[in-house]
């Protein structure tokens, strides 16, 4: 049988199909992702939820024109299949393969590139506003997700909806039919609202909605009037959301591709903004047997962002180093506290909430509150361990700002993904958390090269006085430690190797390793070169400062960006230095320092070992960026 | 007759006094702070509307072990006053005085410093799990406005509040009677539960909820069901809160001392969270007509913010220059957009409001959705001009990354406040949003130094294809520009005054004015030295590069902190240029570079002079910097 797949070359090609069709297409693109996901990665059961829904928003509208906001944007495949892309999905988040995330560079039919949560109805509330300042009646349709529309950014943007004088269409993606995953009052609303209705209710809802079309002859307002009216008196979960005086609908089954078409064709005919709700089913149409079934249920509904890595053939990561070392400390010291923002598995909290289950929140994608709980929790005396992504914290600036640091509380962040993410690109990398962390008074900032340093750092944490921040990267964490014979304490760099040139690599965190595999060698090729773990980014270790002597180069090596980060550090430090002790340092050292890290670039997505190349932060670069300096260390006028 | 304040040494004074004696001791209180802020500036209104309210709270409560959690905090006048803080008052919000926000240095009444909105719920809910996790009985009492709760961090403390298994009362401060500043669906939720109540029905709904009172005998919790059910009947503002499954009581009078203090007992009894709605009434007991009453009208009910301070004496401020000038180019422009945080006023978008009314947006306090919204509109062609103070643009990193740099959208980003900000203190200062800024490709950040620069950087602005930040003081703008005569372009840097000697100033933003005013001491004591306008902290001109010279010392100066900021940025240029070409630059000129801005500390309220002068970039600072340089410009071996 030909596929049905192969003559879609666009969503207009949709239009031709019957119903039926239409269902068969949809199969054919759940085995597409399938099929692509358990070669390449990537979010399975999220994108298999979503398959009718978005075969329906392509067959109603026409988003060449109309314009179409995913919400976190992970659950694009089946858009990006119907959008001419199918043939790419043998490159989905490779290097100069397919995003992961929507992306306007690939496509016209995307508009943001997003990986965070709670920007789809906000950026459409703006492209809306847009619209009516124009005139023009492009049809706008918001996608978000039960786990997105907790955000604040959410609800800001409902919150303003009412500025909005046209057509915005918001569909809620409800597909959260395990209890224990709702976090919230929110998802507990929706959860009743569910509870509350049987599946032969939700089609009744359907039924009374499309029973008031055709709508030729009709005025259309009157019409949904009508429909509002009927609903009102049958169910009642609009009561949030109207009484925000936004019009609510649903909910309705999402894998009832024909009704969807009609429904969707209808609500976009209002002249004010309307939510839709809808239910779909999370991995429908996959059979978990098929494929690793612990791994599939691991990854629970709220684990929204990037979890579908290739594994790393077994070699112990950052993050499970990290779990291991929080369940332990947790199980001895009841201060301990952890809170997630979502990411249980992702941040490795599973080992803490099975041993210390009273004291583990999760928040939901809520990463401002989850600081300011922590805040509170600190003012109580407990030891509150906030572990976000390094990308995901940018939501918290402020938060650690006001509440944390401004009050000197002991709070602890645990940043994972600090550094370059690999495939999931520019919307998840951490390279920016130095620079936004570093500012505030009293914060402390580790950053552990090897399993041991993570586990003293950890231990430090817990006894800190002050705001602590453990960054570490998506990364396998060496087990071997580079120098554990030299004390961990707060501030206080190590000298691993002791080098006879001019030449000193002052590393901060992963990039430790490599500075060694160089000093190798360098060695064996003649050179021997200095190695030095700084350890900290705050405070700097003014031992760091005794590499700048005349002649000599310091290179400093960071997995973060140039711009305001470990290097620009060192730099203030010696020149501040420099001016106090105008005899013990020499300057030119100082002009000669080498500061490598990400250029002001946003690195695309690709092998976290290619953007660490990028970044010429590997050995081997470190190797040719020593070889390649102008100023030799023989050429050095002692 | 003797004051009755002269009595109350603490709140354990009230405990003595009748229901009469209170209401004496409210006007009391009122006079006080008339009196004080008069001279000494501060927030007026909203200190006034909640007299009764603090009374009643520390009448029922014992806040030296309850905790009491203020929002925003420039309301806490009469709490100060009460916990033993009246005589400092006429030294409010100075050097060494009395701040203008809560803070636990100064008495163990204060909680959280902050100066933000939004913190109130979030903390004390980190705080009540704090309490349920030690298993102590504190009560905890979070005080918030009606302006603040429409922020997605109250949003989501909110949405987790089911997480509190124990008392957490929440009181929310309802003051905005006025209808045209009411923003967004929750103000206009609220507005409707307000119009829908006579002030009858208020007092019946006090009154009810009383008669179920005395407690003694019966289940609390039992009597509060039989309240809530009484409620259930005559009035339902509740649904809202209560689809959140939140309690929700009121709305009650929150000028009746007496209910107050029932109230606030019986609610602390429930062993579950609570919301309790009061309506106050903003600078109640305050005659306009003593005062200035434009001023009084025009600091309108969101004008949140140190909007009070005393008048620079007739000089045009930054402010009114920029919104001078964004009012002139709405008019000529059509797609230009403003967008405002709550703070029309404050950000001097007054002027564009009149002139383009259909073109003005505020979206209440909610900085990100701000962002998010100009982003939506930037994408449709629009030109969306983003007013937001430095310190509360923290609240948007994360924005500012994904939904504008990422995309590279031309947002402009009007930052006010940006630098030391005088007398609101460490909550509000706008130090470090170049450090947060800068790391992120695409986006230009200029600083504009005079009132020529400002409308130069404005116009250029809104022609950029890129995301545009532009950062000014709360001070007094120079209207005579310092060097019209060159050409302002992006990343273009301005020599203002050649010097024969080794020494380079190169300022960016505010400092430009102090470093000429330095110079010509310098010169009049036979030093001469260069000036140099670096006009953009990003794209930073190769230019800046040319001063980097065998002998010569570059002396750097921001507004701004040191860490990560302008000067950090030269110094990350000049070793990269170094590294390349060795040839043309200097490296010990590099070394000897004195980076002048804010140290790693939070600079106390103070007149903002003396914060510049603490920064060491005023005019007489920057000279006794050049003098005690231990690079002396005669030393210098050429």
């Amino acid at each position: 049988m030909t596929k049905l797949l192969d003559t879609v070359h666009g969503p207009q090609d949709l239009q031709a199909l019957t119903i039926d069709q239409l269902a068969r297409l949809a199969e054919e693109i759940r085995q597409l992702i399938t099929h692509s996901v358990s070669r390449t990665g990537g979010h399975l059961a999220s994108n298999l939820g979503v398959v009718e829904l978005t075969i329906a928003l392509h067959r109603a509208f026409d988003f060449r024109r109309d314009r179409l906001l995913w919400d976190v944007g992970h659950q694009c495949y089946a858009h990006k299949i119907l959008t001419g892309r199918g043939e790419l999905f043998d490159r989905l988040r490779q290097e100069n393969g397919l995003s992961g995330f929507p992306s306007p560079a690939e496509s016209e039919y995307d508009v943001f590139t997003v990986g965070h949560a709670g920007t789809s109805i906000a950026t459409a509330l703006g492209m809306a506003l847009g619209a009516q300042h124009k005139g023009t009646d492009e049809k706008i349709v918001a996608l978000v997700g039960d786990a997105s529309i907790v955000n604040g950014l959410s609800f800001e943007a409902l919150n303003n909806l009412n500025l909005v004088k046209r057509q915005l269409l918001i569909i809620l993606n409800d597909n959260s039919m395990a209890i224990d995953v709702t976090q919230g009052a929110m998802a507990g609303f929706l959860s009743r609202v569910r509870l509350s209705h049987t599946y032969e209710d939700i089609r009744k809802t359907t039924t009374r909605m499309l029973e008031n079309l055709p709508l030729i002859g009709r005025r259309m307002e009157e019409t949904l009037e009508n429909v509002k009216k009927t609903l009102r008196m049958a169910i009642s979960p609009n009561r949030l959301f109207e009484s925000l005086n936004i019009a609510y609908f649903g909910p309705v089954d999402g894998h009832d591709t024909a009704s969807l078409i009609d429904l969707f064709k209808m609500l976009s005919e209002l002249d004010r903004p309307a939510l839709l709700h809808v239910y779909t089913k999370k991995g429908k149409g996959f059979t978990p047997a098929n494929e690793n079934p612990c791994k599939y249920h691991s990854t629970g509904p709220f684990e929204l962002n990037g979890e579908s890595e290739t594994p790393l053939g077994g070699e112990r990561t950052f993050t499970e180093a990290f779990g291991n070392g929080l369940a332990e400390l947790g199980g001895r010291d009841e201060k301990i506290v952890a809170i997630t923002a979502a990411m249980p598995d992702g941040t490795g909290l599973v080992k803490f909430r099975q041993r210390c289950k009273d004291r583990y929140y999760d928040v939901g994608i809520a990463e401002s509150v989850a600081v300011d709980m922590a805040a509170g929790m600190a003012k109580q005396g407990l030891k509150p361990f906030v572990c976000i992504y390094s990308t995901f914290l940018q939501r918290s600036v402020d938060q650690i700002f006001q509440e944390v640091s401004l009050q000197q509380l002991p709070v602890v962040f645990c940043i994972d993904r600090a550094g370059a993410v690999g495939n999931d690109g520019p919307t998840h990398h951490g390279l920016w958390d130095i620079a936004y962390l570093r500012v505030w008074p009293h914060l402390v900032i580790a950053a552990p090269a090897d399993e041991w340093e993570l586990l003293q750092s950890l231990k430090l944490a817990a006894q800190s006085k002050v705001p602590f921040a453990i960054r570490y990267p998506k990364d396998a964490v060496p087990v071997d430690p580079y120098g554990s014979d030299i004390p961990y304490a707060v501030g206080k760099s190590a000298v691993l190797r002791h080098g006879e040139s001019d030449i000193v690599l002052m590393a901060l965190g992963w990039p430790v390793g490599e500075a060694l595999k160089a000093a190798e060698t360098l060695e064996k090729e003649g050179l021997s070169v200095t190695v030095v773990n700084a350890r900290f980014a705050k405070p700097l270790d003014e031992a760091l400062l005794q590499w700048f002597r005349r002649g000599k180069t310091v290179i400093t090596l960071e997995d973060h960006c140039i711009s305001g980060g470990f290097g620009s550090a060192v730099l203030e430090m010696a020149t501040e230095k420099a001016r106090e002790e105008n005899n013990d340092l020499f300057l030119d050292s100082i002009g000669r320092t080498v500061v490598l890290g990400a250029g002001d670039v946003y690195l695309p997505a690709a092998k976290r070992s290619k953007q660490l190349f990028w970044m010429k932060i590997t050995a081997d670069q470190i190797v040719e960026t020593v070889k390649t300096l102008k100023y030799q260390p023989e050429k050095v006028d002692r």
